[in-house]
C-alpha cells in the first residue's frame, strides 16, 4: 500500500536495522564492552558548555514569542547576519544576511537547494564514494543521478571522469569535503581544477551547473589543515552546512545555506531556496536553536579526540596490514577489505566483534568505512580484533 | 536558472511579500496601533510558563548526548509513549509508541505521510475552501490535486461532489478541521458521512484511500465542542498534529503523525513514513522540542483569547451587514466579501486600514480570511473600520 519509490527504500532501510539489531544481540552476548561498532556517524563528544548556557540565556533574555515565534522562511534576520559575518572573518568573503538561509541540518539545506534548481529528468553528477542519502536527495526531485567511480589512490575526484560524464543535463554536482566515508580533504588545486571544469563546460554547453558542498565536517580536520571556501572559487555554489558535528547538536537539525551574491540569478534563487524550505514541509529551521547557534557561533566541542582516535587506528591498521588512506578530516576512515567482497568481510568480522559497514554502500566495493566517533578506550580495545581479523586473512 | 515548478510559486510568494510589505509601510503612514493586519495566522498569545520551565528541567534533569543527539527517525520512544498514552486518554484510543511519529510540525507530517503511500499520477483529493500549501505537498510527490468545490452554506464537505469525484486514481483526502481558513468543525455526521464514501469507493475500485487529517487547530475550539478523533471512524486515517497552535510555538516546528495499527499494510506504511522523514531531508523532529513537549502534553496556551475575539467580531459584523458562518474553532474566520470579487473587496479594505486575505487563495473566490490572532485591543480598534467598509458597499 505503500508508493512505489518507498518500497525499495523501507527494504533497505530494514536491512540496516537489522544490522543495528544484531548490533544489540552481539552486545548482549558479549557485553557491550566487548562489541566494538563503528558502523554509525554519531558523535561521540558532548557539546560545548556554552550551547546550555545558551539556550538558558536566550530563554531568559529575549522575549518569547519571538524565540518561539515564526519568523521569515529563511531564518532571523539576526542570526543569519551572525552567521554571515562569522563566515567573512574566518573566509574573508563578503557575506551578508541575504546570503544565508537558516535549514534543518544540512539534509534540509541540500534537499531545498537541489528543489530550487533541478528539473525533473536533469542530471546531478556525485562523487564516489559518497553518502549513500544523496541519491534520495536527487530522487526527491526527480533528478537524474551520475556517478563518477571513485579514485582510490587519494580519495580526491576522477577529473578525467568528470569532464566526460558532464552534460547539456548537467544541472548541479554534490561534493563533500571533508568526505564521508573517506575522511579525505580536497586540496586547493583539486578545488580550482574543478572550478575550471565546472566553467569549461558551462561555456562549452551555454548552462549553468551549480555546484552544492555538504560541509557538516568543516571543522573536524586533523593536523591544522586548510578546507579551501568553494564559493571563492566557483562562483554558482551552494555551501550547505550543519551544527551536528562541530557542536554534538546532531538532534537539533540546524544548519545553514550559503548562496553568494555572484552566482547566477541570485535573487531567484534565493527566492526559490526560501520557498522550498517552506513548501517542502520545513517551514523554517527550529526557532530557538537558531537564536543559541547565533551566541555560539565558531565554538566546537572537543574536537581533538576523533584526531587522537585516527591517529591510534591509522597506525595499527597499517602495521596489521590494512591499506588505508590516511584521513585528513572528519571521524570516518575507509580502508580497502582484506577481501574483495567488502560484504563477506564486514561479515566475517563480525566474528571479531567489529561490526563495520562494506564500501559499496557508498559506492566502493573492495572497502569499509569505520566511524571512529567512539570513545579512546573503544577504539584500544578493538585493536586485537583488528588485528586478529588482518591474520585471518593474510 | 531556478527549476519550472518554482518559478510560479516564488513569483505567487513575491505577490504575499509585497502584501506584507504594504502593510509595513502603512503602519509607517498611520502609526501600527492604526492598521488592522488580519492576515497572518501566527499566535498572540505567549506560551504556558511550564514550557520554558521544562527546557529548564530537561537541561538539567537529562544527558546531554541524549538530548541533542540523534534518535529513530520516527523520535524518542519514550516521548512517542507519551504522546500515545495522552491521545488515549483523550480519545479512548489505543495507541502505542508504535502508532506515533514524531515530525517537524504538523507540514513535516502531512509531507511524509503523502510521500510514503502516493505515486506520481495519483489524485490527492482536497475540499475547498483550503490552506494553499496542500497544493505545494500534493505537487511535492508528483500527485494530482482534485479540488471539491465549498459548501458556503456551513463548510463542511460537498459530500455529492465528493462522491462522484472520487475515481480509481483516488489514492489520499485531506481534511482539515477545525478548518483554515474558515473556523468550521466538522461533526460526527459529517466525519460518519464521509467515512461512508470512503468505505463504498475503496470497495467499489479496490483500492484502499488514506485520509489525511491536518489538525493543527484541535484544540482551538468554542463553546466546548468536541472535535470527533478520526481514527475511530476510518482506519486508514492519518493525523498530522503540531503544537505550534495549542503552545504557541509555530517556529519551533515540533508535532506528531498518528497511524493507526488498523491501518491498511501497517508495518509498511509506518516503516515508509519513518523512512520518508529521514530522505526528504527532515531526519527527526527537534530533539530538545520532542523532550519538552513530553513533559507538558494535554497544556495549552489561553487559547480563550481567541474566543473572546471571534464573539466580538462576528457579533459586530453580522451586525454591520455582513454575512458569515459563525466559526467553531481556530482563530480564522472566512465572511462573504460584499461585492462577488474578492480581491478588489481586500484592496478596497486597505482604505480602512483592514488587511484582509482574499477567499480566492483558499480555492473559495467571494469571501475573505480574517486571522484574528491579534491582541483584542486591535480587534476592538477594527470596529469602526468594517462599519465604514460594510457602508462603502451598501
Amino acid at each position: 500500500m505503500i508508493s512505489d519509490k518507498m518500497s525499495g527504500l523501507v527494504k533497505n532501510s530494514s536491512a540496516i536495522r537489522a544490522m543495528f539489531e544484531e548490533g544489540k544481540i552481539m552486545a548482549a552476548k558479549y557485553g557491550k564492552e566487548n562489541v566494538y561498532d563503528f558502523s554509525l556517524g554519531n558523535p561521540s563528544i558532548v557539546p560545548p558548555k556554552e550551547v546550555k548556557q545558551a539556550i538558558f540565556d536566550v530563554l531568559n533574555e529575549e522575549p518569547e514569542m519571538f524565540v518561539h515565534g515564526y519568523m521569515s522562511n529563511a531564518g532571523y534576520d539576526d542570526v543569519r547576519k551572525t552567521v554571515a559575518e562569522y563566515t567573512n572573518k574566518q573566509h574573508g568573503t563578503n557575506f551578508s544576511e541575504k546570503n544565508i538561509v537558516m535549514t534543518v541540518g544540512a539534509a534540509g539545506g541540500l534537499n531545498i537547494a537541489l528543489k530550487a534548481v533541478v528539473n525533473p529528468g536533469e542530471e546531478v553528477v556525485v562523487i564516489a564514494p559518497y553518502f549513500g542519502e544523496y541519491d534520495n536527495y536527487i530522487s526527491n526531485v526527480d533528478g537524474v543521478e551520475v556517478v563518477i567511480s571513485p579514485d582510490t589512490e587519494r580519495f580526491s575526484i576522477n577529473f578525467d571522469e568528470l569532464e566526460q560524464k558532464i552534460s547539456a543535463k548537467t544541472r548541479a554536482l554534490i561534493i563533500n569535503s571533508p568526505n564521508n566515508p573517506t575522511g579525505a580533504v580536497y586540496t586547493e588545486d583539486d578545488i580550482k581544477r574543478l572550478a575550471s571544469i565546472l566553467e569549461k563546460k558551462q561555456k562549452e554547453f551555454g548552462s549553468v551547473i551549480f555546484l552544492i558542498a555538504d560541509e557538516p565536517y568543516r571543522e573536524l580536520v586533523f593536523d591544522g589543515i586548510k578546507v579551501p571556501y568553494l564559493t571563492k572559487y566557483y562562483k554558482n555554489t551552494f555551501v550547505g552546512y550543519s551544527f551536528s558535528k562541530s557542536l554534538s547538536l546532531p538532534g537539533e537539525r540546524i544548519g545553514y545555506l550559503v548562496i553568494p551574491s555572484e552566482m547566477e540569478d541570485f535573487d531567484a534563487v534565493v527566492g526559490a531556496v526560501s520557498v522550498a524550505n517552506r513548501i517542502m514541509g520545513f517551514v523554517n529551521a527550529p526557532s530557538l536553536m537558531q537564536r543559541v547557534i547565533a551566541r555560539v557561533i565558531g565554538m566546537t566541542s572537543d574536537i581533538s579526540v576523533y584526531e587522537e582516535n585516527k591517529n591510534i587506528l591509522y597506525k595499527a591498521l597499517t602495521e596489521y596490514g590494512f591499506d588505508c588512506v590516511e584521513p585528513k578530516g572528519t571521524f570516518y576512515m575507509f580502508p580497502k577489505s582484506l577481501i574483495p567482497d567488502d560484504k563477506a568481510f564486514c561479515a566475517a568480522a563480525k566474528e571479531f566483534r567489529l561490526i563495520l559497514v562494506p564500501g559499496s554502500t557508498f559506492g566502493c566495493p573492495g572497502h569499509f568505512r569505520m566511524a571512529y566517533c567512539v570513545d579512546k578506550q573503544t577504539v584500544l580495545n578493538s585493536l586485537p580484533s583488528f588485528k586478529a581479523l588482518a591474520e585471518k586473512f593474510k
